[in-house]
């Protein structure tokens, strides 16, 4: 019997935001993996702490951090391989993701190279838009209502075209490019209604006006760009 | 002591996908609200079905279905009443939202209402979205891409010049709108990257290419428009 491979969402940090589902495939896993950044923590793993089981089997992947693509590739590969290893032994692995596996995440390296192999299930998890929305107090879209999600590193021309054609804007992956992004959004008179979320429902949230935000943002860090609440229908 | 007011996100339809948060909070509640359409069923209240106590009191919102806006807006105002006067004998009261409460939610018009006289907390839940993704093995983002999402309601012109100037496209509340839906799609060359899915995680779930989807889709479908994985970084 060969074994099954889970993509788990976890959520955004707090670990009550696991769904029933994570929470009791972790529970019964006798193997996990999760990639690490540059022998970095997991945040993955730290969400899950207390959920895996003692006995557990840990397959870590460590990725180094490099801007070229085939040191990150090769170790995906490694792990990939790890992770078939004990799927051909008839063990199944439960693989740990931040926030939803395909939602920007990692997981789906993994998906591509095993996917055809193997028996694979993605359990969604909650993401970190809802979550900064929710914490903010700001829904996210309404009725007819367009939502754009962006991602931080974009080049600013880029940024700035997206926004200024959008409606409700999330943009992901702050962190260092934080001058940037605020430039952009000032330059489009923004300013004013964007709102700064950092390790949205952990102790250390941060969720303020942009215009408060601190000058340089961790990576887990986004801003908000939404009308909020019509009181109406 | 005045009452809490939560609004709670239970996920896409599978009751497992619930947060252990969400589950906490429903099987505590003593007065739980949903809104229902036009007398239908909840199907935020079916989700929660086992968790509810027995003995919780159910206050239901019945919005009547109508293009106008007063009728809806009339039926959240007495609903929002109704909640007020629950929180204000010192009951918490919990909201149901199916999938998330501030993505494309009802649960808005009722934090708008309430959330300047009593203390409002938003629970967030898996999307629809990102279990569709995953129902279908398709990563909605990746890296640095860009994701949008549009409601099938947008006229003809806006769906297609949004869809065109887009990356990987998630279109909701696909419903009567499909035959508009399938032709902008169409048009644009696009069909065959396009996949459809119905009622995600249920068991009547259905994931097809978009090519082979039913000619009329109920409400809880909807369209992703992705690349899928790259297998590298
Ligand atoms: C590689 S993406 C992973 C997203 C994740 N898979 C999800 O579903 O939310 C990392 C980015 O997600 C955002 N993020 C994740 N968790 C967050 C949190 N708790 N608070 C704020 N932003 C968060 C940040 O923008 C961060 O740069
Ligand atoms: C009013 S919106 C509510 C979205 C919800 N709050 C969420 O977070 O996903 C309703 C739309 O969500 C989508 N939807 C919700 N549940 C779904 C499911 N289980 N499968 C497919 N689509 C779903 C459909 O496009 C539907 O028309």
């Amino acid at each position: 019997m060969v074994g099954k491979l889970y993509g788990v969402g976890l959520g955004p940090g707090d670990p009550e935001l696991m769904t029933l589902r994570a929470h009791r495939l972790i529970s019964e896993a006798k193997v996990v993996a999760y990639p690490t950044l540059a022998g970095g923590d997991s945040f993955a793993r730290a969400i899950a702490a207390d959920v895996i089981a003692d006995r557990a089997r840990e397959i870590v992947m460590d990725v180094p951090m490099s801007t070229a693509r085939e040191p990150a590739q090769a170790a995906y590969d490694k792990g990939a391989a790890e992770i078939a290893a004990a799927l051909e032994a008839g063990e199944d692995v439960v693989c740990l993701c931040e926030g939803d596996p395909f939602f920007y995440g990692s997981f789906m390296y993994l998906f591509a190279r095993l996917s055809t192999r193997f028996e694979v299930e993605v359990v969604p998890g909650v993401t970190s838009i809802t979550t900064c929305a929710a914490r903010a107090g700001l829904p996210l879209a309404a009725r007819n209502e367009r939502l754009t999600v962006l991602p931080g590193p974009l080049p600013e021309d880029e940024l700035r075209a997206r926004i200024e054609g959008a409606e409700s804007v999330v943009i992901m992956k702050v962190g260092r490019h934080m001058a940037k992004i605020r430039g952009v959004i000032d330059g489009l008179g923004l300013t004013s209604r964007a709102v700064y979320v950092e390790r949205a429902s952990l102790p250390q949230e941060v969720v303020c006006p942009l215009a408060e935000a601190p000058e340089t943002a961790p990576y887990f860090s986004m801003i908000l760009l939404t009308k909020g609440a019509d009181p109406w229908l």
